[in-house]
């Protein structure tokens, strides 16, 4: 091996470690031994319908074993898994997998429907795989090739393939246990989906520190409060909106193995710290995204209070800073970040200055270098933990026949932090209804907007750009109840 | 910062947990930030002494905490450590300066007067560093480059200079916590040598993970039983020899805060081990080596007696195979094996093949994969944790001149584990006295054969190759009491 290279991880994983408990799914867990084994059939049945070494494969799934079992298998054919995130249309899909030259679609049965409707690409149904010929996995993973690829939006409304290598994922686990510990008998309990870098990064996890995933295939506050409660949980990671169910429903405590609620999606209100810490619950809020492949700066719970509003400082191999004086644009860098966006060299031109990947949000470093995020990037709306860019919905609106010019952004929401609102001008009086049905043929659910506004003209500046934060300060003052 | 780049550890370490404990020695304790002060007044100094980035710089020092700062601050300056073992002869310590075109020899008043017998090399104190001039510390480390050297013999007699560099250590450290996981109360006694890397990479784990150190001038089996047992440590890198030691002076339990035994050095005698389990002591049996940048292959407590012998598995990042059948030659590969020997392109060139390095130890696998060590690299000898080379001794005798042939090989030793015995071949009648005296002058002390036995001639095969092994058969039959 080279310096680049490392064992295969689940091989390795499952000869170091073959009877530790890797998985738990309602009532039924698998070693890592057993993973491996599904993992090796899974491969093989991948392998014998096509799939090779270098081809980029969608993968439209669920929260289940047989979803992990495909994202092992992938890596050890050496495929790379472009993980679709399930809430998005059949055409926004399909526009993804276009964009990356995917070569398969893989679905779950719950998904059929919409892997059916995705033309042009072979579909391979994994909810069972038979039973095929051996399959002899890699020896090794090469730390700088693709792993897997999450689509994300950016100003422009065209979104994007985030490359996350192994050596991204590797690096972002360590970096993690550096700050949070390592214990042989953690459990992470994964309710948030797989598809995102949040659900992927702790399957990572689970196979470099040997740690046993909990797995939920949907979020239920009541379910997994009594997991927490009950002490076969350590960590769990969390947003806003489940936190705040999850304390709505919180009975009794959690159970002092409980060691963790990794809290990402922006900064947490107040009267949620202060509820956590009546509870004695540890909660380290998080600052991360999709190009920095899962949390890059945390804030330890010691200062949950004190350094309230503040996403913490970078974990130990990362970096930050301001790109500014006081407040500006944040720069990271560390071996978790992203090597660029697939097929993209202007904006990986753009986004990558000096070794520094530029976010797009905004903030600033107070005294002590703690971080504050004061605005995620150009107007980006996080919805119960789901990033939506208004120019996505905007074009969307403004291929409605009638409408001549659209604009986003986000309001306050009590469940989900924020909704999406749309400001339009238009050539005739149109109804929410008819607006809200165009949007949901194009759009996933939750980036349909919650309020239609028809008005006379949408505020611009001197070179005709929109200006966004106008309309939110319109709302504020014109339509919030 | 590119992926090869990280922030600089010691600083990095200050500004995310200023606070912590990072050093305790005697009744003072350092935190990262006072420890950081410490460093910068040390790197000024020696900066100030002329010492540049790229230096080499002997460090010849006893465990203490200006060792400790002596470390980093050449860290921070990008000056190469060359670690000498301080047991070594001025002659043998001068040799290595030359060897590695070292620029200084920084040496505490202990080893004053060994320092001052060197020559030709400038020389600068490190008891108490002046307060200088602000030093302003490079503000990232690059993993591929050189951190420290540490010598190391080979067959040949001739000490190699082991590059490690700032990867390797970095991944070793991690490659450990994933194996031994990680807490944030974990505090790691020192008691072995800061200039053999069972010492020093406690140090790096100390920066990286940033976890207090509990720092011993001299190994001391009843105060470190006490610390133990009172909880202060949880965990301890020992040798055969001090673990026997500590054993005896047992009288009480350890603390169940202490969780790792960790046991270098060669396998542990069974009465040993079964000693520590009746007193519930977890033992983590472990191979490496220098050019390992510490343990690669570890067994976890509870094989320790069903896989007696054995020296374990590889850690996650790394792999192990054996070259031959079912034994042979141990080869081993991961980020934390060292990129090769100083200014020795023929040494690497047989030393590294295909990305595997070629220990030159003799061992087998089991059918799990269980490694078992069965020689130490061609006649190696162990004694007391230090590595011996019967060539390195065999030159020195034959330097005497009544002495015709000598042959060196190690024999058992209830303290030590093993010792030196010498049998040469002279013109004359010679005395042990005058022996031993001679080599005395010649070699550090544990090096000097604790036996002398003049015979008629060597056991030598067919191409006139001196055998060892028929020498320790000798002792045993003859000799041994």
């Amino acid at each position: 091996m080279n310096e680049m290279n490392m064992p295969n991880w689940l091989k390795q994983r499952a000869f170091l470690t073959p009877d530790r408990t890797a998985l738990v799914f309602e009532k039924r867990s698998w070693t890592f031994a057993q993973l491996y084994r599904n993992t090796l059939k899974a491969a093989s049945a991948l392998s014998a319908s096509g799939i090779q070494k270098g081809d980029f494969c969608g993968v439209l799934a669920s929260n289940k074993p047989e979803t992990i079992f495909t994202i092992y298998a992938l890596q050890q054919i050496g495929a790379i898994a472009l993980m679709l995130n399930s809430r998005l249309t059949a055409e926004e899909i399909e526009w993804q997998l276009l964009d990356a030259g995917a070569s398969h679609i893989l679905f779950d049965p719950f998904h059929e429907r919409k892997a059916a409707a995705i033309s042009g690409i072979r579909s391979i149904s994994i909810a069972d795989f038979p039973d095929g010929k051996p399959f002899t996995p890699r020896e090794t993973f090469v730390l700088d090739e693709p792993c897997s690829i999450m689509y994300t939006s950016g100003t422009t409304g065209r979104p994007k393939g985030v490359i996350q290598t192994y050596g991204n994922h590797y690096t972002s686990a360590e970096g993690s246990a550096l700050n949070l510990g390592l214990h042989t008998d953690d459990t992470w309990l994964c309710a948030v989906p797989l598809f995102h870098i949040s659900g992927y990064s702790i399957v990572m996890k689970s196979v470099i520190y040997g740690m046993e995933v909990c797995l939920f295939e949907k979020f239920d506050a009541k379910r997994i409060n009594e997991s927490l409660e009950n002490g076969d949980v350590t960590i769990i990671s969390v947003v806003t909106a489940m936190l705040s169910d999850m304390l709505k429903e919180l009975t009794g405590n959690y159970s002092p193995r409980f060691r963790c609620m990794l809290l990402g999606g922006g900064p947490a209100p107040l009267p949620l710290l202060e509820q956590c810490r009546q509870k004695d619950i540890p909660v380290y809020q998080t600052y991360g995204m999709t190009e920095t492949s899962s949390q890059i700066v945390t804030l330890a719970p010691e200062y949950a209070l004190t350094k309230l509003g503040s996403a913490g400082k970078p974990l130990f191999p990362c970096a930050v800073k301001i790109d500014g004086e006081e407040e500006g644009e944040i720069l990271v860098s560390g071996p978790n970040v992203t090597q660029g966006y697939l097929n993209r060299p202007e904006a990986n031109e753009q986004s990558f200055q000096n070794g520094w990947f530029h976010t797009g949000d905004i903030g600033r470093l107070d005294s002590e270098g703690f971080l504050y995020v004061l605005d995620r990037r150009s107007d980006l709306i996080i919805s119960g933990g789901e990033n939506i860019y208004p120019a996505e919905i905007e074009s969307v609106l403004t291929s409605f026949e009638a409408v001549l010019e659209a604009g986003v952004t986000g309001v306050p929401d009590e469940k989900w932090g924020s909704v999406p609102a749309a400001f339009y001008v238009a050539d005739r009086p149109l109804s929410s209804e008819e607006l809200a049905a165009f949007c949901s043929e194009k759009l996933a659910r939750y980036k349909v907007p919650a309020y239609f506004i028809q008005v006379d003209k949408l505020p611009r500046n001197a070179s005709n750009k929109l200006l966004r934060r106008e309309l939110a300060a319109k709302w504020r003052d014109e339509y919030a109840h």
